[in-house]
């Protein structure tokens, strides 16, 4: 159905925006790479006939109108990435959001119900934390002043950030009313491919927590001062960090340290300050929150014991979520019709759908991903599967268009 | 003897340049503010007679010439300091240097040898690791190639910054055979404030080691990727930096990891790659070096265990040293004839000293530091101390220029 040859064209003008060594992208949300990429995708959404239209989050929608005047059925995803991320996460949702529209547009299809496509703003929350600001803004879970006044490792802000690269748009050009949201998206993990299937339906989203913790002892010199006069923030760090992992991770419950900075980081001085954060996640939402307070018990325990200082916040919180069912039956369904084998799954990334799914009818789907990588340069997923997931999506959209 | 008034005005000067909140310094090696305070230094030692010139580490000297064409009585220490270091830590060497030079002039002293005032560059080694480049420099200990070639985070090079600030001097202007060299430093640890001392005669500087190490496991999404795929490498760090305070670390042997960075530091991903330093020192050589096997075993085996990849290499080594009896002497003499309280004692900082101390007689002088503090800005050494300091390094300087 869909067109091939078109499809791999725009991915791989994607992958050319932001491309940093071993085929991988440093595409940061509302960065030059993010503006050129917005430009390029604008101009293919006014080539394909939409009506584009920017919100004041930056959230780019393109409508395609249907022969009645009812919500849209609306495909998206996102088109940052991490600071070195994949071609495929994210941009896929996007691209074959596009595709699917093409692919109307070639068939002459006019559907009941208009189709919009969204690229929404920070999703990857890897220079503006937390993530997914552009789809919680709408969703009304992060305010505006909250999103704006969210700053970036050299302090700049996502208000100024997004006036700079020209995508500060109205308000009034939000997402209204919409029929489904339909995401599809790379797994990110390895269960599509170790059990060999092609489409991963996806019934929900796990929960996951984010901490910060800051560890204040004592910078001291590494020379003249004893152990035992030491308050090493560092020291405490490492105890934590080291039983976080053996002590409150498991198999259903994961947690990772992804940022960490020592103050003031000269070889010869012991650390004085350390900052680092605790990403927990489950899709048991009661395990999930057990963890983050035992983690908080540990950290608390840990520091006391040493004397050192210790602050510990919030920085995300979000529950497990369950999709719609009948946008999950709609997808099984042409996932049936088309003959791809698949599988239920509950996703362990956040999405955008994650808050989609707060405001109306929403489900995802998920394309395997080579060794389960992603968020790195390696991410891979397989032109076949692709091309499949693409087909998928046109059908569900064909679908769920029809009144 | 010498004049308070002048000495502190000096510097409280010093301790405007580069200053930053809680009273401390960040004047890095070749950095402007380096630059700033090289300036008004060359114009005191001018405006005291002093013939300046600077070799091509960027070491400054000041030269008063004596009675008899011997070799110089040479005094000294550092101007540059940690990125939030102290007012004390070298300045008072550089300064009180300056002081005796002064006061000679203020008596009309001659003495029979000249005596030479120096300011070392980069001994922090918090800009350009390792420490101690310039004295390194002219002791041989590195060659000028290594030492231009050293880089900060960065990438500025030595010999680039030395450039810049205008202080890429002559090698013929490099300190030529010396009669003696007496550095008076902070003693940056906690021992003669403990014991009520107010000189510590410094009898030697302990050995130091410092490894670099990279862990390289594999980046991975911290959502989907459960935790028997991981291969993380700062959990496998936080692992290593524990044990070796529980393990290497003792009270002959100090352990500190000061720098510390992860990649690609995002919430949201498992780290790859991640880089610390270990600083390992003691007093006795044979105990410092078996804790440095130790050390690099423990990394070799907790990396092993995990399956990531691991790389330590030294990245500096002195070994213990002893100072020269007859300077130890002579300061001792002055010592007692002021009347003084003091303590022989082992250094547990590197200092120029060190080095020099490979070329000719040399030895330090050590004031108290308040609370045993340094290398943060809370650093300080009180002003009846160092008035005692510079009385007793103008009597050792008057004693040892005797011929
Ligand atoms: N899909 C994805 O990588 N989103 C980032 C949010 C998360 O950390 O799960
Ligand atoms: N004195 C001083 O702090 N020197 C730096 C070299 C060291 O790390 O001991």
């Amino acid at each position: 159905h869909i067109n091939e040859e078109r499809l791999f064209r725009n991915l791989s003008k994607s992958s050319e925006i932001g491309a940093i060594p071993g085929k991988g992208l440093r595409r940061l949300a509302l960065s030059d790479e993010d503006k050129e990429m917005r430009d390029i995708f604008k101009a293919w959404c006014e080539k394909a006939g939409l009506t584009v239209r920017v919100d004041d989050f930056g959230n780019m929608y393109g409508r395609r109108e249907g022969k009645k005047a009812l919500p849209p059925v609306v495909l998206g995803s996102h088109l940052d990435t991490q600071p070195a991320g994949g071609r495929f996460d994210g941009v896929l949702g996007v691209l074959l959001a596009l595709e699917v529209i093409s692919t109307l547009n070639d068939h002459n299809i006019e559907t009941d119900r208009p189709v919009e496509i969204v690229n929404f703003t920070n999703e990857e929350g890897a220079r503006f934390e937390p993530p997914m600001l552009g789809s919680g803004g709408i969703a009304g879970v992060f305010d505006q002043e909250y999103v704006y006044s969210r700053k970036d490792r050299d302090g700049h802000s996502f208000q100024e950030e997004l006036q700079r690269i020209g995508y500060k748009g109205e308000k009034e050009n939000r997402l209204g009313d919409f029929h489904s949201y339909v995401e599809l998206h790379i797994e990110q993990g390895p269960v599509l491919e170790d059990e060999n299937k092609q489409i991963g339906i996806v019934e929900g989203i796990q929960g996951i927590s984010w901490l910060e913790v800051t560890v204040t002892g004592e910078a001291d010199h590494a020379g003249p001062t004893p152990m035992h006069l030491r308050k090493d923030a560092l020291m405490a760090a490492a105890e934590i960090m080291h039983n976080l992992e053996k002590k409150i991770a498991n198999t259903e419950v994961t947690v990772t340290v992804g940022k960490i900075s020592a103050s003031p980081d000269t070889v010869n001085c012991v650390p004085g300050e350390v900052y680092f954060t605790v990403d927990i996640r489950s899709t048991d939402d009661s395990l999930r929150e057990e963890a983050v307070e035992e983690a908080r018990t540990l950290i608390r325990e840990v520091c006391q014991e040493r004397q050192v200082d210790v602050e510990t916040t919030a920085l995300w919180n979000t529950e497990k979520i369950d999709f719609d069912k009948g946008i999950i039956d709609a997808i099984e369904e042409s996932v049936e019709d088309s003959g791809y084998s698949s599988r239920k799954i509950v996703s362990g990334a956040g999405h955008d759908a994650k808050y989609m799914n707060n405001i109306g009818p929403t489900a995802m789907i998920f394309l395997p991903s080579v060794n389960g990588k992603s968020h790195v340069p390696s991410e891979l997923t397989l032109d076949e599967d692709i091309i499949s997931g693409a087909n998928v999506l046109y059908q569900t959209t064909v679908a769920l268009a029809e009144e």
